[in-house]
């Protein structure tokens, strides 16, 4: 940890790789050799069409993505695609189905049914307050898509498996857990993610959506609400969100240079949320309020034996250096997110936290 | 000038204070003492709410607005206003007039019809290549609102007076010309502008609206695209772009406090458009593209005797540190963009390098 900074566990906007703030930060007065900071340049330049090919380059690498996909960066966050996924897919007589999962899937069933759209609710864990994710879900066959939310961010739990749907293509908010884990791409029509937890600050949502499914764009609706808008002008139909947008290209450079590449990711988020579970589960203190099969392992939910030793808990975290252990203000508790960008020793650091804090007050 | 930066007239994303710049730079990594970098805080935290309410409070005191004005902070650019201004504000058997002065203008106008909405377009320059304002206008004594784009950018033209609507709310794209000059805000019921020219960088979009047009706004539309969602919840209904909002909000202090406010900031712009065109109206080598009395402030755009020349002007301009004089691509030409953070330092700059190069290819 660098002398002033925290270890910061918030679940989002969420920590970034300290050596990007420090790239953004030595280069912010003159990117590039442009004269300009990045905030200064013009889309329209040379510099940014570096950076915003880069960044869509490094989405497919990823992710293995092959050309049926295309790779957009837009406004508005996970929310706006919430409205803009049934109003682009669906049109007179489709139907879609919809997985509850949480805060996050209910609002995008919302905006969905908010425009008149026919979608099937097929599974919910809500009658179980959301603490796993369903299994054995029958979907419809005739479905135009399937919406899930891979990650849960205020139960704390996600799809340790994707579902099998016959051949419907999963359209997925993985606005907290893109890049965490790799994919099979071939279950997936389309992906959105804010970028303010695994991949950059706020102000971006990228969404990666198949040819196919962009064919079903109607005409009729607003520019700015069609995605074939974004596909057709590489996400500069209009003036895109360019600095969250080199953040993430400089966060996914990052992930493959720094980092080794997703599979090596995917081994650092395991061990990550494996040394809090393990933890937790020897504890008898904290109390895991996700179930053990659909654990998330970007945001660790738990609770101490009382509400008012929560609150002693962070308060004596943050003067520890350990920031945004408090829960979110819905559900109360503890939750600690532990995006891409955490590394290891702050999660040691929590867990040796942890355990003296349950020593003093266990 | 600073050793290694450039004078930027970019048309925006476009030049940001200095000052403002190296504030940003020097506090990167740890804000306000939070130790996290100002991307990394939460929007649900007292860090960001003291930057969002400053943010709001300084739009409140510059423009004069009183309590009747809501200050909202949205994504999508102005081109999302473009859709969400007719969707918002007209219902079924309402219209609206639009004036056509050029690019922009002519989107807001296709926006409105691609959704059914009836409007009339009580005047237009097309058919004088949009190089002027139109005089004596016409306006529906039924219209909700009458819409106009106060500075056009690509044509160098700005409303030097606003319009007498008779009583109608003036909706207006000020993208290019918001905290320029005061306005009487008596004639306005919603104004929006893009941040990545007058106030700050792309990615945030500042509408101001009243609350007799805010009543407006169906509870039947997608809620990222109702006004009320954000006059509601002080623009975070979901995660709002909050590094951009940083930068306004520090824009924003730098005009009312290294600037000295609204009049000085217009008095400044008065005396940098008028050594330009001074300069120009006396050489016969560059010549004016606007008419005389619909010129911009912000934009100011000019001919040489032949592209091969403009060509010329361009690539030695940026040899000597002017960047950014390369007129629209839709026109050619060349333009010169000094929104208020260009210091006059930069246009007297450039007017001796105009002088020279008169001298050398004149």
């Amino acid at each position: 940890m660098k002398a002033d900074r925290i270890y910061n566990f918030n679940a989002g906007p969420a920590a970034l790789p300290l050596p990007v703030l420090e790239e953004i930060q030595e280069s912010f007065l003159n990117f590039a050799g442009a004269g300009m900071s990045v905030t200064e340049i013009s889309h329209r330049s040379k510099w940014f069409d570096d950076v915003i090919n880069d960044a869509v380059a490094r989405v497919k690498r990823i992710l293995k993505l092959d050309d049926r996909f295309h790779v957009l960066f837009l406004q508005g966050g996970a929310s706006m695609q919430f409205c803009m996924v049934p109003m682009n897919l669906l049109g007179a007589g489709d139907s879609a189905d919809y997985v509850n999962t949480g805060t996050w899937s209910t609002k995008a069933i919302k905006e969905a049914k908010i425009q008149g759209k026919s979608i099937n609710m097929v599974a919910s864990t809500e009658d179980r307050n959301f603490s796993c994710i369903p299994q054995a879900i029958s979907f419809s066959a005739d479905a135009v898509y399937a919406h899930i939310t891979s990650n849960n961010t205020i139960k704390g739990t996600h799809w340790a498996h994707f579902p099998e749907t016959g051949g419907v293509p999963i359209v997925s908010d993985m606005s907290s857990d893109i890049f965490s884990r790799s994919l099979d791409i071939e279950k997936f029509g389309l992906i959105y993610a804010g970028a303010q937890k695994n991949m950059g600050p706020a102000g971006v949502c990228l969404v990666i959506i198949r040819d196919d499914l962009l064919a079903r764009t109607p005409g009729d609706i607003p520019t700015m609400l069609r995605y074939t808008t974004y596909a057709e002008k590489n996400s500069m139909y209009n003036t895109p969100p360019c600095f969250a947008i080199y953040t993430v290209q400089l966060v996914l450079k990052w992930l493959e240079e720094t980092i080794g590449g997703l599979d090596k990711m995917a081994e650092l988020n395991r061990k990550k949320a494996g040394l809090l579970y393990d933890y937790m589960d020897q504890s008898g203190f904290y109390r895991g309020t996700a179930e053990k099969e659909s654990r998330s392992l970007m945001n660790v939910t738990f609770r101490l034996p009382s509400e008012d030793l929560e609150k002693t808990f962070v308060a004596e975290a943050i003067k520890n250096g350990l920031g945004g252990l408090k829960g979110h203000r819905s559900v109360g508790g503890c939750r600690a997110s532990i995006y891409n960008p955490t590394p290891l020793a702050a999660v040691e650091a929590l867990v040796d936290f942890m355990k003296a804090f349950e020593r003093k007050h266990g």
